[in-house]
């Protein structure tokens, strides 16, 4: 097998990257290092990483070049390049329309031509905009996103769809929440860490602190990537809800563990919003059951995921 | 009010505009006339008819400058722009990528730069998917369209969601299967017509005839449409499926109807597959009570509906 990962040297896709690597399987990794870093895969032999704009012909020939002497059938696709981070799509919806849809778009015209029929795709928990207090399964009613990036990636999910009915073989699409880890690109640690670092007297939090979300932690996470995909799935288009199995952590204990860990005495100040920008969902509840009955378990909780994000990001600072 | 609507030269367009106007309202057209025609909105000022393309901002200029007079809360915008040919975008999903979603893309924009606040979209029953023989509602769940044209709508209804976040203030989504009467531009009783006039000993129909659907006459889902748009609706994203409440008439006896009115001797030959094309559903059940619980009620049946656009097409060719 030979996996070609389009965003793999970002956050998630450098950690699959690195896994499937360290146990001895071919990776190449397409990347525009627009949020993904060359320093996050520096154990792939140059050749087997690619430089390039998905959404650009003559880049993804690149691509195609390298996988000419393969099997077609012996090629896994895995699409984990986005336009991460969400407040910037906020501001600007062009941003999730390239990044975010486009590439997928442009992934599937590349599949297709190629004869290659294995996709997994990186979703996201925002396909199902906000559900309240109700428990999300893959199976809700009423997807209906309320941010750009939620939108885009509800979008890309339809068009997979219509390509599994065209040519795609085996899919899976994963929806994931906050994933938490290193490298981590954005996100409401780091965010933390860098505002302590600048005043470390005190710390601005967008919202009142009460949003309450699950945190896995990305090794989890790529754990239950790699189990979803080994399998074989009865079900034409397999969806996975890949979160923590606890009731997560709120953004006022994520705040108070970084202070205690960067900045003992600064102040920490709250807005009045129960949430930290439009399209931010405060609070919810995330069925993971299908994805438990494959037999995975998370590794670390919500909290214990927080932690060891703190731990290894100041760690980083100090290499 | 004004109301814009984009695709109204097209088939269902142009009857919605025609029932508007004659109800005394201002209606102003935009369509780039590919499938739309000059011919179905005679009853329009020149002033009010704006041909250009959705995608092109100086084309949408033309647009604007017309409605600087109006107050931005007394615009209603129908979004009827689409490939509404299903199997030209099976062969070409660069159609529906360009028609179907680009075209809702856009209009958002438009809609965000002069705030207009009032969206009414048409969507389709395709956003399903195959659910097999289950009842398809509004609320169902796993929305995995198989076709390019169901994943586009659906891609579409997506960042109207997030928009509706953002600066919508009234929406209404709705999804239709099959619409018949005139001016049809494509569609299976067009397509018999067409080809018993070129051939009139022989209808060869795709699929082995046994498809079975609903069909409802344009005349019903206008009311249908124009009802929803006038009431108020306590949800974020409101939805509704409009088709008709019998269980549909098959293609054989659609088959049969054309014959018996264009040319009593042909000879009908079928196809061996349950489907006319790969993303054609074969039958479905379509629960429209939510429609029918505002107090709307279909004047004509399926197959009522079917024998009406037959004479109407051939009452036109006869014109």
């Amino acid at each position: 097998m030979t996996h070609v990962i389009f965003g793999g040297a970002g956050f998630i896709g450098s950690n699959l990257a690195g896994r499937l690597h360290s146990s001895g399987q071919r990776c190449i990794v397409f990347d525009d290092m627009s949020l993904g870093s060359q320093n996050n895969i520096n154990f792939l032999d140059d050749a087997d990483v690619v430089l390039g704009d998905i959404n650009n012909g003559s880049d993804i020939e690149k691509l195609t070049s390298k996988l000419e002497t393969s099997n077609a059938k012996d090629i896994k696709v895995w699409h984990l390049a986005a336009n991460s981070d969400i407040v910037r799509g906020v501001n600007d919806s062009k941003v999730d329309f390239v990044k975010t849809f486009l590439t997928t778009q442009s992934i599937l015209r590349f599949m297709q031509k190629n004869n290659f029929t294995k996709l997994y795709f990186s979703s996201t928990s925002a396909v199902y905009g906000d559900k309240g207090e109700s428990l999300i399964a893959e199976t809700s009613e009423n997807l209906h996103p309320i941010s750009n990036y939620g939108a885009y990636k509800l979008a890309s999910e339809a068009i997979i769809s219509a390509a599994r009915e065209d040519f795609l073989d085996d899919v899976v699409i994963f929806r994931f929440p906050n994933v938490v880890g290193t490298p981590a690109t954005h996100g409401v640690i780091l965010d933390f860490i860098r505002k302590l670092q600048i005043t470390p007297d005190e710390l601005v939090v967008l919202g009142d602190g009460s949003q309450q979300k699950s945190y896995i932690h990305v090794k989890d996470l790529i754990t239950a990537m790699l189990l979803c995909a080994s399998k074989d799935h009865n079900e034409r288009l397999p969806i996975f809800n890949i979160g923590n199995i606890d009731e997560g952590t709120t953004v006022r204990q994520i705040a108070e563990s970084v202070v205690r860990h960067v900045s003992p005495d600064a102040l920490i100040k709250y807005g009045s919003e129960p949430r930290g920008w439009k399209g931010d969902i405060p609070k919810f509840y995330y069925d993971v059951s299908k994805m438990r009955n494959l037999g995975w378990s998370p590794r670390y909780t919500s909290h214990q995921a927080v932690s060891k994000t703190i731990s290894e990001i100041l760690n980083n600072d100090e290499n």
